[in-house]
């Protein structure tokens, strides 16, 4: 079983270590971070740089296909390249899954109309506009298809397709030993939470701030 | 302000990029990879690489000290340039952090001595040994040491320090647009939690689990 994360320039980085976290003990499985060109990828603060250690097109066939998202996400939609690789991996995958605005990419290459999913709150009308039916759930599987939430959302994802990979025994072990016992010192992680005023200025801002 | 996450090999990746995401928005600080080494460093499943951007030495006296933990940490308890530099650090330091077995490190280069701190669930005896004095928190603050426990808390931790840092009004927008409102899909993340004989299995091989 060979499980790929795609990365492109100015990814979010939790968006695709959560779910190697959850996912890289998986028995009998290789996990590889894939890009258009092998090498160094820059996260969307500057600060984080991940290696891809292969390209695309020498992963044609992985068995599961995790798309983060990022800022850089917009940069994509119409590279071909990573459309192209995402139709072509779906075609043969176990789990074509995302995380946050990855789910556009994903929606972008066709692979989710007409299927319930989601993605970043800020975006779900984005994700309604390239044909899925977005939903508020923080992961949603509509048959082999895994879309995740926002950022932190992908560590949930990534515990979820452990235990449907490996079996519900392997992903408690995988809970136990990240300690995956949250505690956020905050209770503003979803638009229903926050305060409203915070979520209006985000809401006016979003283009500005997902460039 | 300056942010330092330590790199080394067969680091945990989640350690370091979870409070990475947490705290690289925070208004005016750099938030920087550092080793002993500036490269690549590979993580503990040998399938993730992060690059460290400098040199332990060229980054003498950061703001905040952030150590990840993972199985190569037990490399680092005899290496004066890590544990020298350390001390050095740490005696400007406005905040010095660690997450899962980083603060085994921590308390190696004489930082813990007699502070309440946390570790990893599995080493928390060794954390003793090493002279401080273990809690059951998630997320420990003595005076300006905040040790997490293991892996995933230390998005805890990093969001507990962005909101020390920059405010709660920051926080709770980096809560937000990481949209981190954890579900997860199963509920193992501690001892007291999971199944016991699991527990217990991993106590028996913690030196075989975590080498």
């Amino acid at each position: 079983m060979q499980i790929a994360i795609v990365l492109f320039d100015r990814f979010t980085a939790l968006d695709a270590v959560g779910p190697h976290e959850m996912l890289a003990r998986t028995p009998g499985a290789e996990t590889v971070f894939v890009a258009e060109r092998p090498g160094p990828v820059r996260n969307d603060t500057g600060t984080l740089t991940l290696v891809a250690e292969r390209a695309l097109a020498d992963v044609p066939a992985p068995d599961v296909v995790i798309v983060p998202g990022g800022p850089g996400q917009r940069d994509q939609m119409e590279n071909e390249a990573l459309l192209g690789w995402l139709r072509t991996a779906d075609a043969t995958s176990t789990w074509t899954t995302s995380v946050c605005t990855g789910s556009l990419l994903l929606a972008r290459a066709g692979l989710l109309t007409g299927r319930r999913a989601t993605s970043h709150w800020l975006l779900l009308d984005v994700l309604e506009e390239l044909g899925a039916e977005p939903t508020g759930e923080r992961v949603v599987i509509d048959g082999k298809y895994v879309t995740a939430a926002g950022v932190s959302s992908g560590i949930d994802m990534g515990l979820t397709l452990a235990g449907r990979i490996a079996g519900d025994e392997h992903a408690l072990a995988v809970q136990l030993l990240t300690e995956y016992d949250p505690r956020p010192p905050y209770d503003a992680g979803s638009p229903e939470k926050a305060p409203a005023a915070m979520v209006e200025q985000f809401r006016a801002q979003r283009h500005y701030l997902l460039q």
